[in-house]
């Protein structure tokens, strides 16, 4: 391998290429502590897309699997390392090329942090959709690549409807452009959103150019507590019916709400669920919104309501649905599960955690995009504990079985990566396998990138 | 043949396979007059999908290419038949098998006319936003394999923005089924969007679920006449910047208003060029979406604003959009091309299709989606000349050379079919062309689907 490590520092240099196992251990994985790492050959971080090229060459001929990597926020382990790999990451391809504002759109590398571009963009009056809670540090490279969703997704769209075209260098280091500068096109297949959400399995990414929105009016806030879920599954189902777009829509169940009122020492006066809106719509269009929301949850058997058109206050109430991860640390480890559901079922979703929880003598908080009926039960375990280490990942498992028996899917918006493997051959069955498996063939027939990722 | 014939009867019964030449010949093209294409060895109009996989099984066995097609509104030879193939019709798969309101989704067959569709869902206040000009007859199946798109794409994205899932039956007459019935999901590639826009040649498309929105308010319109083309394509621009979106947004040139203003006996009294915008916003906001637009306009130079909410009156300002082909009827058979330009580029298109008109003594009207920079330069010919039908086809091409001098696409929404393949070719290079037949032949190997369309 001392071959291909001399090919590696010429093509990027010599600062460029880790190899000190204490340095590389810190790529081994991403956030997901259940998926199973390797240990790296070498980290490589390449500074363009020419590097990128020889650096695919270099690993294709020595038959040395890649593993791009953007920030290594992932939650499902689809950037972790394989025995003897490459990690390729993109952290120092991090240019913002262009920002065109007549044309509404940004071309950048695919190590850009999410949060900077907003903030790039924002000085044009422009926004950039896609925001992941992880946005103030992964990249777009893992944004694009993983088909990163947020809480902004019910109303703007996840990663693949704000990206026009891309550059993938492919398995034989060539370089592929795919889709365009306009905003319309369809010059042969889609290659665009194919490459959006495949995990980097099939070539990195190695720029992109994004479609844009203009900058969305500050948001007017209204929460909703319950106590029942059911209640807040309804009030849900009939927002979606009356035909109101929020522009953000939580749920947060009684574990997550208890979590954050004993982290945050305060009292969210909600029983068993909470329901954060949001609208966007700009003055007297927001407060229509709103309107609507409040009086669909009213009459879906809400206990209290309350609306706020001040920004700060509107933060504070966001607060709580923010905090929930770092509230449930007190309690343990956590381990966020990722289904999506029809959004008429969220409260069965809700309802099934509940059991499993209960069953499993686990702590599971459900909190979750609702306008999407995107749900992360979030399952708090004792890492020192084997047992109950082993019963979180039963946990995780019978979680994806609800959401696919409710007609969901496992995976709604953190990918499936080394951890949901069994779950896309479950829900994409034989012929859906073989088709994956065809497209890879097709464009990585050496199987260089990703390995065992996704599928085998 | 007369074996493929035989079980072919079997499999959809003998009322169903068409094989009389007078009958035939009118599945023999789409609507656009330049593309090649052949005498089909027979039509099937199969009712379900397990017909489909029948049929494709028998073709498959006996070779026999088989030539997707749904209403034959196509306008880019992509359902031409190609010599003693089948041609597949999907007209009679025309049901609506399911509207869900609460998720907000419709799940229909191929053959369901965009009309018809769209018709189902207002009913329960629903609305299905892809709106080709040809939505009267043009079929779901045949939106899908283009990705078509239409007037009100600049505020509600084009079709591949509005399906969460297919069925296909692919080569070997098995039945994938893609995506879901969520708003969200990455579970897998993306392979909805991937056969959305493949132009019948990766599989036959036997069901789709689609997304649906809100149905939104009655439209409140505004025209804009310019006594310079460049002052309009500059509005344009200003538009997109300030961070309005209309919900369409359209443009005539000097020849199309003439064109019109002759047939419908009517004065524009617009020089250069009329925008037509509208927004759907309703009440407040759709005022206020206008009046800015209604400023930028005279900013940029208008001769001429005017703005109503009036619904009929607004139908009646569209009305002159509407009638442009047929009013270039008069002076002889018209040929659409399809170019989409960055934003800022349309008044650059607009003078290019002037000088090549003028260039090729043709007449050559200028109409499109300005809001996305998608124009259909029409050039009108007469059909009996073969002189001035090569010339036609002259300024079909040269139009696209403009197209994509000017940073765009030689396709916004037609698609390549059997009249752009050079030009597919040109636009994404030898490296872009080379992945389009690595997947081809991972789902296609025996090129049974549509040969020679898009690419061979
Ligand atoms: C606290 C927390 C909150 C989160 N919230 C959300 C959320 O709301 N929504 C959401 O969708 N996700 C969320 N995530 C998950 C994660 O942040 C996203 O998946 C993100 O898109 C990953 O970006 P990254 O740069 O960290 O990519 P990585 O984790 O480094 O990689 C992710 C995948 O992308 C591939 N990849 C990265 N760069 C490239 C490239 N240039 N070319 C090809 N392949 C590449 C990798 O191989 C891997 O398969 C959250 C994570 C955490 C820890
Ligand atoms: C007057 C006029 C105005 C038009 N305006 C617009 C417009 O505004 N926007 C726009 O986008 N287009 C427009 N078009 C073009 C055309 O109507 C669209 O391309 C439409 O989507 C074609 O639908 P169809 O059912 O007629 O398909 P066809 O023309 O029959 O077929 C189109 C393609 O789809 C494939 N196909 C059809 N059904 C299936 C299936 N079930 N499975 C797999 N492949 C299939 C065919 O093989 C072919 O490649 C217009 C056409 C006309 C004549």
């Amino acid at each position: 391998m001392d071959a291909l490590l001399t090919r590696l520092r010429a093509a990027v240099g010599p600062d460029a290429v880790l190899t000190d196992p204490d340095v590389t251990s810190a790529y081994r994985r991403d956030m997901m502590p259940l998926a199973p790492h390797g240990r790296p050959l070498a980290v490589v971080l390449p500074s363009d897309a020419g590097q990128v090229q020889e650096v695919v060459r270099a690993c294709a001929a020595h038959r040395t699997p890649i593993v791009p990597r953007g920030a290594g926020s992932g939650l499902s382990g689809a950037a972790n390392a394989v025995e003897g790999c490459v990690v390729l990451v993109t952290t120092r391809m991090n240019r913002i090329v262009e920002i065109d504002p007549d044309n509404r759109l940004a071309v950048v590398e695919p190590g850009v942090v999410n949060l900077d571009l907003r903030g790039a963009v924002e000085k044009h009056g422009l926004f950039y959709p896609p925001d992941p809670s992880s946005y103030d540090w992964c990249t777009i490279g893992g944004n694009l690549s993983t088909n990163a969703g947020g809480l902004c997704c019910v109303k703007y769209g996840v990663t693949t409807d704000s990206v026009l075209g891309l550059e993938v260098v492919l398995a034989d280091g060539e370089l592929l452009k795919t889709g365009r500068r306009t905003v319309k096109g369809v010059a042969g297949y889609d290659l665009t959103k194919l490459f959006v959400g495949s995990e980097g399995t099939l070539g990195v990414i190695t720029r992109a150019t994004l479609a844009l929105r203009p900058l969305p009016q500050a948001p007017a806030t209204l929460v909703a507590t319950f106590s029942r879920t059911a209640d807040a599954g309804v009030a849900v189902a009939r927002v979606v019916r009356e035909g109101v777009v929020p522009s953000l829509m939580e749920i947060m169940d009684r574990t997550s709400i208890r979590a954050v009122e004993q982290y945050l020492k305060t009292d969210l006066n909600a029983d068993e669920a909470l329901l954060i809106c949001q609208s966007d719509a700009g003055g007297e269009a927001a407060r229509r919104d709103l309107a609507v929301i409040e009086q669909v949850c009213r009459d879906s058997g809400a206990d209290l309501t309350y609306t706020t058109d001040d920004l700060s206050e509107g933060r504070d109430l966001l607060a709580a649905r923010r905090a929930v991860l770092n509230a449930l640390e007190v309690y343990g480890a956590w381990l966020t599960d990722d289904v999506c559901v029809p959004r008429t079922r969220i409260a069965d979703l809700i309802a099934g955690c509940e059991r499993i929880g209960a069953d499993l003598g686990l702590r599971i908080a459900v909190v979750g995009h609702a306008g999407d009926g995107n749900m992360h039960p979030t399952i708090v375990y004792d890492p020192t504990s084997e047992d109950e280490f082993a019963r979180a990942r039963r946990a995780f498992d019978e979680i994806l079985a609800v959401g696919l028996a409710l007609g969901g899917t496992v995976t709604g918006e953190h990918g499936i990566g080394k951890i949901k493997r069994e779950w896309l051959a479950k829900e994409i069955g034989p012929v859906g396998l073989r088709v994956h498996r065809e497209i890879k063939r097709a464009l990585d027939p050496e199987n260089l990138f990703n390995p065992g990722s996704m599928f085998s």
